[in-house]
């Protein structure tokens, strides 16, 4: 079994950006020598989630009016003694926090639209997401 | 290591539906030869999910109703230009949009209620789902 | 390739609660002799979800209130026929069913704050959640 473990580093200058990062995870796939095996990419922090969606500017615009619509930024929390940031915590849920990727013949194994993206929900400090690849 | 990849193929009926697939995923398993693994089951297409959950046709409508309630599908949405899916991105993160399966001895290791479903939310056309079987 | 699975149990005081596994999925990786590999926490029962998040009492509540007013327990729901737990269904798609833990020199590959959680939705019963790790 061969396994590679990288970790992406991130900081976004605005609070919540969606950021593709497809390249990035792409790259420590074909650098771990993995031909047939899985790939976790993890947020490492609990405010920024990774999904697979479509690479579409009003999309992303579109995820954040809805996450705001249904869990208002800054709405009433417990959470929010001392933090502002309870409905980043919830908005990660929402979205799914991170993703198990395939890899095929050496590469990610991808329908035509899929993409991988870095969702920050409370940036402008670094973040980082681990991407660890194992197969043979 | 042993490995097997698979794609299913789906072409729905109606625009949202919620397929079993359990057996299909099984089938893939027992194939695969392995014994002690992970089977990741996997949409390649970005507006459907595959999630466990119950066998129950009143839950999959009530899916469908809170899924509507909470983003519309014939809301406004910026994605919606020459396109009119954007609701069908949005509810495959709310509802999870893959998931790794537990393999052990060979089969699938679930508890009584877990059933496997493909999850379509914009029919109608040919989609697939990749199931990634890795173990020993 | 190493694995190891363990089942732990739960029976909840509360109909809902979320319970800090993390110690718990630590001794099986540790247990596993796994260094290079992954860690699959899956529930096996289709009314609880496994995240990994903060642990914070606030934020706990904050969960609970914010899957309330998006799907009430006691709404209207077709699968509410002699059951009573159809939004605990729903609630743990939204809340991302299960997770998929890095494990890296032999421990879970976490951030600082990274923490797992089982959360029961529809507890005072036993309940199983299924700890699977692979690797080398």
């Amino acid at each position: 079994m061969k396994s590679k473990t990288e970790y992406l580093k991130f900081r976004t200058a605005k609070r919540i950006e969606f950021v593709n990062i497809t390249r990035e995870v792409e790259k420590v796939v074909r650098e771990s020598g993995v031909k047939e095996g899985l790939a976790l990419v993890n947020p490492m922090h609990i405010t920024a989630a990774v999904i697979v969606n479509d690479e579409e500017g009003g999309l992303k615009r579109d995820y954040a009016r809805v996450l705001e619509g249904l869990v208002p930024y800054g709405g009433e929390y417990e959470h929010n003694v001392g933090e502002d940031n309870a409905a980043a915590h919830i908005w990660r849920q929402l979205m799914g926090h991170q993703v198990v990727l395939p890899v095929t013949k050496g590469e990610l194994d991808f329908g035509p639209w899929e993409q991988v993206f870095y969702c920050e929900f409370d940036g402008q400090r670094e973040k980082r997401v681990l991407v660890k690849v194992i197969g043979e």
